[in-house]
């Protein structure tokens, strides 16, 4: 029977086996020091004479658990019997028990498969799998359904560029850019709150830390609601749980990272400013004239929510026209019912009241140029009677880099796929 | 305040305000009937003259709400206002309140955006909802880590054919088979445990019920286990889950169905038998013949399964190991320690114990005639040191039809893809 690492502290005194990975060893000659690393954290596994064992073999090993104050978290095996269950080859291309801010980003990516084996970057991935768990343990609690719709589409609805094609049999499709069409279709349909967690395209040659050709959507979608307001609401209330679960689940993947998780008490208080509003403010915070908001801008604004509201994030509103897709809900002024979460100096969701007469998507269809022909399913979900509604999708991979304080979002994707990189 | 269907017997005599869609209007001169929709159910509205509405327009109704034998359900509400908020077109290619097993299944494909308001049809996704909730539910009980590992491989890892091009800036990639690559890359990362819920692609030329050419894949797999059976044991507490979720939560959609879903108690009975054993008892069963098993054979394996153990299904394992993918573990006798799960006459999971040792990988991939050149960062995986491990995939949209007793596959799909649909 295994005995985790993290069980370990109940069991002083007691036979156990453990089983993971070699992570270091240290032979002072009378006494070998190894560190064994398993799921649940590490431990320090002490024998009386050098076993033969090898870094990142995987091992099996009986010993005696006991307390003792030099040992790394106060606890120790002292192992009688070792076995190795699958030897590494000691053509190690790095260290893996080094510090992975040594190593860059790029040799990070190159060698995956192996750098996750470094306890700091698999905790980014424990730390977002809380993140998917809370974004779906919300919505659920609030009535929506999980939906899955097809990732391969005849043509896109966010403007037609941008988009990979697929050879399909004797056809072409795409890659969907977001699950636009589908979660509309089935708020309309009578599901009235749905929300999908799926990979989404973008077939631009960015090559930015913000950037990358293939993410995770997490995306929301809501009828009979009032206004944007509500999305906004709602988005609050997920991102409290997600901080809260972290916090409740993650501590030991979040101090490896020396992170700070927002209070979720604090996010009710993320300030709501409209887009001329966030102009001006951060015309105020750089004392620059803006015409419209840069990367420095945003993060001027979420600098400027920590000061103002204690959480460094910040919605803004009421984007105008010609900002936002044609499905938008116009507003006054040639602005809309749309809105973005800015969140630590970057947009980390974007959202609105759509549309849902058809009369005005085939004017405002018009009014951006786009060609109503081939949009028949589309323009049938609003044809047929579709509740006022709205929408938001975070990015997965963005929030994941965020929470955490990561310089780039590819070291919040397990694979990321950029221009250049399509492997492993 | 929007008061919801579900929500009426516990407000007989109060005045309320239900939103939704016009299911069924019936005028009968001095007083009129309308059905009303929402996503909690649909109750019958009263009105003293008719009102102003037509079919699948999505209104907003203030009443009171009255007791009344006659009405479905017992209740009913005497409306006193009624507001249009979306007014569907006349022209409706069908019905939506007719009974969906009258239209053929390609009308009700063609049509997604409005076939789906049909309730029964929207219930099947209700209870895939569930399915994916109590799948996740399950797993993360159990220590596994969620894991999003990209689509867009360069190579597939069984075996290359049947693999969907995509054209990715200036070079070609392939939609992903299974996350196979990746989540034995995790499981050795350090996870142990990972699952991943994500679409899968098949470019096969298939045209059958039980095949789509993508599927949301439900995806296990777990380090340091002793044998297949571990896997087995996995799940069927996972099935349990399932089961237990959509008898607790999905009555209603169940009951849309006739459907009788199995007892969570009778998981732990399902029958495991090796491919020998299971040619044997098709061959008695079925009084022919048995080579392999065929589509026949899958089916009198379940009904032999509710004969002798009470539930519709049957573990086979063993299977030859030219049978099954280059990775999976070989066994005596040319066999592996690999299974299939038939559920309902249908193979709904399949999975093994993956070869962990570096070697036998090598040697493995001579034997299936493969190159080991560009798979360089699979071998890697292995390479340097992998815990013994195995895991399974079980499809969604194929548990969600057997669960349901639904005629194909395609109507557990949201919006399915098959050689010659690719829209909406």
């Amino acid at each position: 029977m295994r005995t985790l690492v993290s069980e370990l502290p109940g069991k002083v005194g007691s036979a156990v086996t453990l089983a993971g990975w070699v992570h270091r060893i240290r032979d002072l000659g009378g006494v070998s020091f190894v560190v064994l690393r398993d799921r649940t954290g590490s431990v320090q596994l002490v024998f009386d004479a050098r076993p033969d064992v090898t870094p990142e073999s995987v091992v099996r090993v009986t010993g005696t658990v006991a307390l003792n104050d030099k040992a790394p978290g106060g606890i120790e095996v002292r192992a009688r019997r070792v076995e190795t269950l699958s030897a590494a080859a000691q053509d190690l291309p790095f260290p893996v028990n080094q510090d992975p801010a040594k190593m860059p980003l790029e040799a990070i990516l190159d060698h995956r498969m192996l750098s996750l084996r470094a306890p700091a970057l698999l905790s980014i991935f424990r730390v977002q799998s809380t993140i998917l768990r809370c974004f779906a343990h919300c919505l659920r609690a609030e009535g929506f359904t999980e939906i899955k719709t097809s990732k391969l589409i005849g043509t896109g609805t966010e403007g037609g560029t941008g988009l990979f094609a697929v050879e399909y049999f004797d056809t072409r499709v795409f890659l969907t850019q977001s699950p636009q069409i589908y979660k509309q279709a089935l708020v309309a349909s009578g599901l009235e709150r749905v929300f999908e967690i799926g990979p989404a395209y973008r077939a631009e040659k960015h090559d930015t830390p913000r950037h990358i050709n293939e993410f995770t959507s997490l995306d929301v979608e809501m009828a009979f609601i009032e206004s944007e307001q509500d999305l906004m609401d709602l988005e609050t209330r997920i991102l409290a749980a997600i901080f809260q679960g972290i916090r409740d689940g993650n501590q030991r993947d979040v101090d490896a990272w020396k992170a700070a998780i927002p209070d979720p008490a604090s996010c009710p208080r993320i300030p709501r400013v409209t887009h001329d509003e966030a102009r001006e403010i951060v015309g105020k915070e750089t004392g620059h004239k803006v015409y419209e908001i840069t990367p420095e801008g945003e993060r001027a604004l979420c600098e400027w929510g920590m000061k103002t509201a204690g959480i460094e994030a910040c919605f803004v509103h009421g984007y105008p026209r010609k900002s936002r897709p044609f499905y938008t809900l116009p507003a006054e002024n040639n602005r809309t019912h749309s809105f973005d979460l800015l969140f630590r100096g970057l947009e980390i969701t974007s959202g609105s009241m759509r549309i849902n007469r058809y009369e005005m998507l085939l004017d405002n269809l018009k009014a951006f140029d786009l060609n109503p022909d081939g949009m028949a399913d589309y323009l049938s979900i609003f044809r047929y009677g579709c509740p006022p509604h709205g929408g938001f999708a975070i990015g997965l991979e963005r929030l994941t880099q965020k929470v955490l304080g990561l310089a780039s979002v590819k070291e919040a994707t397990l694979f990321p796929r950029d221009r250049k990189r399509t492997r492993p």
